[in-house]
């Protein structure tokens, strides 16, 4: 298994460098868990997969704090069989997974245990379940858990949009990208988390 | 056929809206043949998917013009059967496609003859032909095509790097998406461009 993220952070406002910085410290408490490497275009982490989106969630949450308008962008990856397979991915949870309604109902009640956090946000993505014939049912029955998530906003083409608390959020993006798709199969996740836009919604 | 893209322009810099004002002219040849629609998150363009990309070049270009730290970050997708028909993004080149070395071999002369636009860029993007049993070869044959552009930098988990002028780098993008996956699949392309950063590469 080999499971990970590219990242990009963008505040859009002179002191960016600055900005970056600051919130980098959010994510001290995985970086014992995962691969850290960054470029002049992304940064890329590899762990555990459950662990991915609680790190955004961190680091995200401390970019927006600065209260600029500051955008996280995500190619989000397990499963692919192009990659090695690392010991430091292993899903922390193993074990068999139910049928899709079992999962959805899962999922629904993680997202409603998730800390609130008091950062509004917006996100959008797609889920990606790849080498699979049925890949759209997976797609549906995400799309039909994200519905009863307390946090969607509206389809949108090619992709959905989730707006409310930080927390939640981010709590239904993980359980999107480790509910659906086969359980050791290869699953992309596209990622467009969003804060303090001077844009009406 | 559906085809079009989610995009969204980031410029690292207090004035982020009048950068993006400023650029959104670059799209008027283009509106004739597109739907565009705006939200507080990104910009959807559907149309026919060989203008995608030219598109996507041009505004970026104006973009970079500014001289500031400038992301161009999309979502692109063709073929997806959750999306109704749109005669708009009916293929400009319709007919029968060949095999994968020949595609290969089209697609590096197109890169070739690409219009060289003064615009240094650095690229990255994951190509996801979706509900085939074999996407992973189509994958490696367009990673065979990057790597014979001129413009490949480098592999990276998750995705794969391009460097150089943004007429050969967007070219090179373009034919990612159109030629590979199939003809009438369902296609997606996850993309980040940037110029202008601070950060050396």
């Amino acid at each position: 298994m080999f499971s990970g993220a590219q990242i990009s952070l963008y505040p859009m406002c002179d002191d960016f460098v600055g900005v970056i910085l600051g919130a980098l410290s959010a994510l001290d408490p995985y970086r014992e868990r995962f691969r850290i490497e960054t470029d002049d275009v992304s940064t890329l982490i590899v762990g555990p997969p459950e662990e991915i989106f609680p790190a955004m969630r961190d680091l995200f949450v401390a970019a927006a704090a600065s209260g600029v308008h500051v955008v996280l962008s995500a190619t989000v990856s397990r499963g692919c069989p192009g990659e090695p397979d690392d010991p430091r991915c292993t899903p922390l949870a193993g074990g068999a997974r139910g049928p899709l309604d079992q999962r959805i109902a899962q999922a629904r009640q993680r997202v409603a245990e998730a800390t609130v956090l008091g950062q509004p946000v917006a996100a959008q993505f797609s889920l990606y379940p790849l080498g699979a014939d049925a890949h759209m049912d997976e797609i549906y029955g995400c799309i039909d858990f994200l519905k009863g998530s307390g946090v969607f906003d509206r389809s949108k083409n090619f992709c959905t949009k989730l707006r409310g608390d930080a927390g939640p959020v981010f709590a239904t993006l993980s359980d999107a990208f480790l509910s659906f798709g086969a359980p050791q199969g290869h699953v992309a996740l596209d990622l467009t988390v969003s804060a303090n836009s001077p844009t009406k919604s």
